[in-house]
């Protein structure tokens, strides 16, 4: 079973995932990535992947079976597993618990070479009702406190399969960085009485200087202090705190703009890897006046170095006003 | 001018490098890394570097000539630049202040190929004596407030040049990670009255689980929460927060442990990427009770993927036991 260390330092934690166990021997021998080949998460393969948890598109009294439009199935190489009950217990000064949640594989497409750039509203709208119809599933369990949707694309990003794919992790504890989301943004509200995130929305209207593109629901920016070149934040204007809160025509809002941020960054940069992440508030909270949920895409065209890793601090060479620019003077056809 | 602009949800500054500018346009172009062919750090071509403001192995007085064991000079492209006065300034809701700071470049050796785990003991130690030299000349310049000094090695772990250099930035804050670290150390030691550190130090002894090596004055440990397979801590075992207070039978101390280390690292995994990152005290504070100098390498097998940059949260495939007893069973000549 994996398990759960906290840094006796930092508090933060780490999953020792004994389930994807590398021994120490495995990084002396490079792994061949295989392009091509034997793809487990297309149709016709599905008896490879543990049973589904979800799948559109075809009846549902034929699961792991052809015909679905997206699927979604258990991680084969889990970072935590779903049974057992939590357990915490010290090691002298050090902490730790066993690895409970669930890992899934949102497989976006049947189409092994569709890429999110290339989908239709259909197909994309299938992808955040899905993350959504996960998110509702599994926050009935009351030993998750956060569910973490991401995507990599792209080896440099860190996929290790081509075919078009998303993930989610339930967590049993909220994660460090979205609990110091939360509570700087809780401190912002204490002193201001306002979302920070409706404030930068409001700032950036204003300057419009860092603004990729927008609909009448959402925007997408190159926010003010990025981490690294072309990173976006994709928000809702009206404040929200929670993604599940969305209405039917929000979704439709939401994909029509991600489907123009993510076609933008593909016509930039053909093929750049890259992570995004759906920050969201914990589940079974009720809806908070401080907190505003968004999806930062991060592209990946920098490295984490030496001084990033020891001071928590990127260097960015490229302003957002440029990256935003750049993406914003993109012609679509 | 750099810039540095504060994240207004989190309260982290990245720097905004103008100096080492690239335009959106320059990431479409892929950069093509020339192996070989002309090394601005070699012997011959010190007149291609800024200045230099250190060097051992030659007088004094014919700087910037030939003869050199280990020379410093300021980064010809660096992230944050020396001269004027730190002026901090809001745009709106946003914070950012102008890029002061110095960022230098330590070349190791005169040799182009010698790697940290080739050199000799009076190779290294002088390179463990510039980093105290650079420290203590810098830490008068009352506009900063930390050094971090680091070390990038192979292209993997963000390294731009093939010949053996370290750097050092200056910063006019203390970075997010050293003031959590601090913070986090302060609340053990009003809690426990002992540094979290020592506490370390003592457990990883009793426990002999995760000891890579040591001599009489320093351990180098894989830590109980890793973010990363292998990574390592090279610690002081007596009790002190700062690397410029270390006496000279430390340094020599330190550089045998540092050594056995990294040859200990290049036999597990040749030529492997890795960064490694000197954590101490903030410059012209007194010595402090729960704060604890130490050395974090981390060498690059495996990458920052969407989960790890939503959450903070590291996946790690190998337990730090298995690292370690890896690392431990190395037959060193």
């Amino acid at each position: 079973m994996p398990e759960l260390r906290k840094d006796p330092i930092l508090g933060q934690w780490v999953i020792i995932a004994r389930e994807r166990r590398k021994r120490p021997y495995d990084f002396v021998i490079k792994e061949e990535k295989t392009k091509g080949g034997f793809c487990p998460l297309c149709p016709g393969n599905e008896h490879t992947t543990p049973p589904e948890v979800l799948a559109y598109g075809r009846p549902a009294y034929s699961p792991d079976g052809p015909g679905w439009t997206l699927r979604v199935v258990p991680n084969k190489f889990p970072a935590l597993v779903i049974e057992g009950d939590l357990n915490k217990e010290g090691e002298g000064i050090y902490d730790k618990m066993n690895g409970i949640g669930a890992h899934e594989v949102i497989i976006e497409t049947p189409r092994h070479d569709e890429t999110i750039s290339m989908m239709s509203h259909d197909q994309l709208i299938q992808l955040f009702w899905a993350y959504r119809d996960r998110m509702v599933d599994l926050g009935n369990d009351s030993r998750f406190r956060y569910i973490m949707v991401f995507k990599n694309f792209g080896q440099a990003a860190g996929a290790s399969l081509e075919h078009s794919h998303s993930q989610l992790i339930a967590l049993p504890i909220v994660p460090y960085r979205i609990q110091e989301e939360i509570k700087s943004s809780l401190r912002y509200f204490e002193y201001k009485e306002r979302c920070v995130f409706c404030d930068i929305i409001h700032q950036e209207k204003v300057q419009n200087l860092r603004i990729v593109c927008e609909n009448n629901d959402f925007i997408t920016i190159c926010p003010f202090a990025p981490r690294a070149p072309f990173e976006m934040w994709v928000m809702p204007k009206r404040h929200q705190s929670s993604y599940v809160s969305m209405g039917d025509a929000e979704f439709h809002s939401l994909t029509d703009l991600f489907l123009e941020t993510m076609k933008r960054l593909d016509r930039a940069l053909p093929g750049v890897p890259y992570n995004y992440m759906l920050h969201t508030a914990p589940i079974r909270t009720p809806s908070l006046e401080y907190y505003h949920w968004h999806i930062e895409i991060m592209p990946k065209v920098t490295m984490i170095a030496g001084f990033e890793w020891g001071t928590g601090f990127y260097i960015n060479p490229t302003p957002p006003e440029e990256s935003a620019e750049f993406m914003r003077d993109i012609v679509l056809d």
